[in-house]
């Protein structure tokens, strides 16, 4: 019996979290203490695509964590930081999934442990109802591949993948992950960077493509140019980003980065936009639309304080 | 005495009217009877860097308006085409000065008059508190120029000017108004897209290039981007206008399009983000950050009305 441990427990953490938790030992690593205890006394409810509830472990407190076989990052990629510098050490003879959007949190994962990490794109998707609730939707693979620089063996990527196969998800265990991924993070950051600064859903503007004004252009360019990176970094795309934008184009379903404006969350814009727009940087390619969705959009998040400070500064004067 | 026309009496017309009023007989058309009235009643009080109140007709017909010798058409650029097409055949025999963010009113402007169009450019600012009551700000020129598909000769753009200073304002006839109007497009396409797609007013943000996310990156490349078009164009500019953002950029003032956005009001991207894309297409040089600027704020204007139709369909739904 292998013993694994979600690190944080949204959506997708919970599916795997449940998923998992039929055919393993599965803890939960969240950060707020009402949700463990949740956790603890209503174990998970899963309904949608599956129907069931399951028993877990969850904790705030690192100390209790046991070690892990497997970990499955599955928190927002602005909070992979915090999450894995406090359990890192817990995987340190098993292997780690990033789970998360966009490229980069690999990287950060590696960092704070001594354990094989894997690349992880997945499509799932699931509504959250409580914190011991969630709906499966859309069942949909996990591709998994070696995270090149800690020389993750194929077989523990295997495994990993028959694992959650077992636990009744989806998966698929790849020789070379950067493909899917690639082609993930070039419609999701476009998509969502799109999104963000026009509050439109992704809705039909998004393939329009008919007159000069119309917004499906620039997605056009986006992945065009999010394509050329990729092929400067060696990646040939697993799918093609413009064919996934053109059918999710038809679904008006809001992008978390939409979501995350709305309410003046910080948003996954370096893991998205940033990763390319620096990934060309490195690679010695033009990605200017790239870069500006980039700058745009953290200065966006720049204003949520600026006004802050504006109000501050005129409540000052008034007081002189 | 000559007879002017002042086009829309938002607080730039305001502006004009009140002081032509001093040295000839103005007429104002404007849309609402309510501020007609107003204005017939009351005149027009001017208080700040001037203060005098001024008599002066205003009408919504059309039919009342005489021929005038001068007409300043100072609506918002969207509003151009509706205002001059009932009116531009009082000016006839006359000249007509633009005074519109951006390019592209001159076009309009012509279809609807056989008048001589003057290109006209204006960094006056006021505050308008009230329908009666206009506060003089900025006291700086108003550049003019002839528009060359009406051959405007120079002497009446002379005459223009010298009638706009004779009612103490500041003005300045140029015999080429492109470089002046060129040098100021680029800067308010810039400065008035960024701040409607990120938030922010026209705050030091905008002039930071430290690090590689900071928008000032981006408001750089869109300048020398536009000063491309510009050469392409024939035009060197008359100011710099990477120099009018950075002093701008000390100011923390909301830039037209940024309230326009908040209000969702139609913006005058069209004369400005969007006349610099089309100009760049015309004359074969590549804009793809004006190009994405404009299309992004399109789709942002979409967004208000998709909105609606998403809320008219879960109704519809709902209602079977």
């Amino acid at each position: 019996m292998k013993r694994v441990c979600i690190v944080g427990c949204g959506a997708i953490g919970s599916l795997y979290a449940a998923h998992l938790a039929r055919v393993s030992e599965v803890w939960a690593f969240v950060r707020r203490e009402e949700h463990a205890r949740a956790l603890n006394r209503d174990g998970l409810r899963v309904t949608g695509t599956h129907e069931f509830i399951a028993n877990l472990r969850a904790t705030t407190d690192p100390s209790e964590l046991p070690d892990c076989d497997l970990a499955i990052v599955a928190t927002k990629a602005t909070q992979v930081e915090s999450a894995i510098s406090q359990v890192g050490s817990h995987f340190d003879n098993g292997a780690i999934v990033s789970a998360q959007n966009g490229m980069g949190s690999e990287e950060i994962i590696a960092e704070h442990t001594r354990g094989f990490v894997i690349r992880g794109t997945t499509f799932m998707s699931g509504t959250r109802h409580s914190e011991t609730h969630v709906q499966y939707e859309l069942h949909t693979a996990t591709w998994l591949g070696p995270f090149e620089p800690t020389r993750t063996p194929y077989s523990m990527v295997k495994e990993a993948a028959d694992l959650i196969i077992a636990g009744a998800l989806k998966a698929e265990a790849l020789q070379d992950a950067r493909p899917a991924q690639w082609s993930k993070v070039i419609f999701n950051a476009s998509v969502n960077s799109v999104s963000a600064l026009t509050g439109l859903p992704h809705s039909p503007h998004f393939a329009h493509e008919e007159h000069f004004s119309d917004v499906g252009h620039l997605l056009h360019e986006l992945i065009e140019e999010g394509k050329r990176v990729a092929a400067a970094a060696g990646v040939t795309l697993y799918e093609d980003p413009w064919e996934m934008n053109r059918i999710g184009a038809m679904t008006n379903h809001p992008p978390s980065m939409l979501y995350d404006v709305r309410h003046q969350l910080s948003t996954e814009i370096e893991f998205l936009s940033g990763a390319i727009a620096k990934q060309a940087a490195r690679v010695g390619v033009p990605a200017p639309l790239h870069t500006a969705m980039y700058r745009l959009i953290k200065a966006k998040e720049a204003s949520w304080s600026f006004s802050d400070e504006n109000r501050a500064v005129v409540a000052h004067e008034g007081g002189h």
